[in-house]
């Protein structure tokens, strides 16, 4: 395996921000692997990746399965290379009150944006340390900084993720490990937005959403910072937005 | 059922800081409700209150199963009286670094210290909200405010248990449910401290370990504040104590 | 001098919070000193006082005066009695664009609502650290938390009196002076609020604003903590605030 | 004047980390203007800047003197080019003792660290608005995020300084001013460190202390962000830095 074969791994690249993620490391020479559960949905990116003279591999993995999660890293390490960047980036939020939240979305809402990024990262993160170095970043939400009415069962999970982030941080920085925590604060730039609220996306004739091409940028600015100047947390938010 | 007979209820009572509470707010004229997975242990604490002309009850109840918290709730509701004040007190760390942390001890560790708390306070802020009064208190610890080596399991859980509680207090609040969370910040005066940590146990010699009494009549406080200005969130610690 | 003779300090009883901490203080048998730039004004409250048996002592003083304060805290140990608790309670916002801001105006609002609780409290806490005891408590606001647009300078000012408290608890906790902040997120029930904003004011009738003797029983409840047990921070609001 | 004379204003290029970022900036074709008190002391900075082929100019000015702030101000915006981006970076920390600290002292490290980044930052943001478009970034500490024993003076100032900051953006975001806040948290690079703490500065052989260079990377980084996609804060640390 040749010295450039650098790894970055992007869990949860179904969604624009995943796939732009993927397309910025790549086109720094990275060999992108990516996963969603169905892999069939991963080839527009892929085939957008390797029209640009990219690499990258898609993987059908559920984040939520340890033996899955054990399946892809050793697979990826084995055939690939080493991960040198990992993102971590799925978690979705369905709003509730709290009076009708059932225990089952509550757990599951935890279980996607909390519990796989400790299931994915710890085991990327065993990797990393034999080799003392490594990026781990993970997507962070305003839901991980403060609760609200609606939002017990998402702000549970953001905060927990930001919590293993901060303690992984803690625990792995002095090994050379770069973990990170991007707060993205904002509407974004996806399919779901635009046929779900249509009034928020066209705020981005202002660029009152976020370009997920622009978040990549960040969280490749964060891979690429050396070691004596390294950030745990960023907000990302846009300029229009009220906080 | 007469007017004075409200109830407290304290989810988790088996350590000192739960049995603490109960007896503080059995007199003043509560009737206490207590619960661990195992029954027969809480008969000396039911036993204390009693001997104080105190009134109170204890049940066997599991707080991470949907069913019991129902079970539980309904019992209480039903037979005893009106749950006024609730106060969810369970939660372990068992310190561990991220890199060998089990992906069931991560599951333990929220269970118990997060997803029971919910469990818990929602099925008793359903009940709550058709009064339209009552009190919801959080046990927090100071791994619900940051991250730290070692304590990822620990740190996701209660920061987690956090966010539930802010989430709680913004969308009650309005309804009159007064939604607090106490930091609990030091060691605490219990046999496992004694036992386990008879440095840090010394220092009760000089008040530097937190007494569950104490403890106690801070929760006791958080109850008794008048509705137009209510504390959300306070923390406890031991004057020594470094932080 | 007798050993019941302790005095509660309030700087700042110019207004209905500082007077209620001056009330509830001399209830429970100290000594009240209060101060405020017009002696004058201050009769009324301790007239109250006097009539519900208490015992009170007026000063004009400039909290921002080096001099004055001096002379006060001298005058106050001298002639009445050891200071046990010392209230901050100065500080007024004048909201205003960051752009029409002037030096001068910016410079007031944190000289007296930070600098002044500097000069004040550093001339106690050298009185108290020779007792080895004593409530050192000053009157946050949600500016200290956060920024805000128009609040440039309040929010400095605050921002700067909260990590003044902050930095005195670390540092005289541990010499058995507990330093603690109080958040009053909320308008309180004053003339300035009934006069100049009243639909805000009308929300007192479901007890929508903060009554000032309720803050006190906080201020109390904070000093009478022991010292196992001492909280740093909390907040007050009144149940139907959004935060 | 052409469209390409665009202007960085750094208030404190003294030391290592502002000599930096103008360095930084004039190499993306920025004209630097640099300042501090003595500007003599400045030649050795434009001297580096021109040898690269950069434009430079050093001014000799009081950032906390409103006059010499107008002056400056001005006599930049009319000779030199409009001021894009703008960085304040000044502010010193003298550890004391809260029971020692001097008034004349406490003043002068707010006055010096928070003061003049408000007067500063207020008259350049007053041209920018005109402009629509412009970076004010904020050089803030640790002890910008929590108090400390021995550091009440600091933690005031640098606290205030983060306040203005917040407060600075949530005015003039939606004005497409982007106000930022950098934390630096651990030893810089500097003579300063290497003069009195030399088991820190032995840290550099293994990146464990800040290159200044690389704080500059960051801080344009921030001035480069788009503005769907904006970054109020972010911390700098050494891989390990204990936090």
């Amino acid at each position: 395996m040749a010295e450039q074969d650098k790894v970055v791994l992007v869990i949860g690249a179904g969604d624009a921000t995943g796939g732009a993620i993927a397309k910025r490391f790549a086109r720094e020479g990275y060999i992108a692997c990516v996963t969603r559960r169905d892999a069939a949905k991963l080839q527009p990116l892929l085939d957008e990746i390797h029209a640009e003279g990219g690499r990258a591999h898609g993987f059908g993995s559920d984040a939520r399965s340890e033996e899955d999660v054990a399946t892809l890293i050793e697979t990826i390490e084995r055939d690939i290379g080493p991960i040198e960047a990992f993102v971590f980036n799925i978690g979705a939020n369905v709003p509730c009150s709290i009076l009708d939240e059932t225990p089952r979305k509550f757990y599951k809402i935890w279980e996607m944006a909390c519990f796989a990024g400790f299931l994915t990262a710890q085991a990327v993160a065993r990797r990393m340390v034999t080799r003392e170095r490594g990026s781990i970043i993970f997507t962070g939400a305003t839901a991980g900084t403060r609760g609200a009415a609606g939002f017990a069962a998402f702000a549970t999970a953001k905060h927990g993720l930001r919590a293993l982030a901060q303690s992984m941080a803690r625990e792995l920085g002095p090994r050379n490990i770069h973990v990170a925590h991007a707060v993205v604060d904002g509407a974004i730039d996806t399919a779901f937005i635009r046929d779900n609220f249509p009034e928020r996306y066209a705020q981005k004739d202002q660029d009152g959403i976020l370009d997920p091409a622009h978040i990549a940028d960040s969280y490749w600015f964060l891979h690429a910072q050396p070691r004596d100047a390294w950030t745990f947390e960023l907000d990302l938010r846009p300029w229009i937005e009220r906080w």
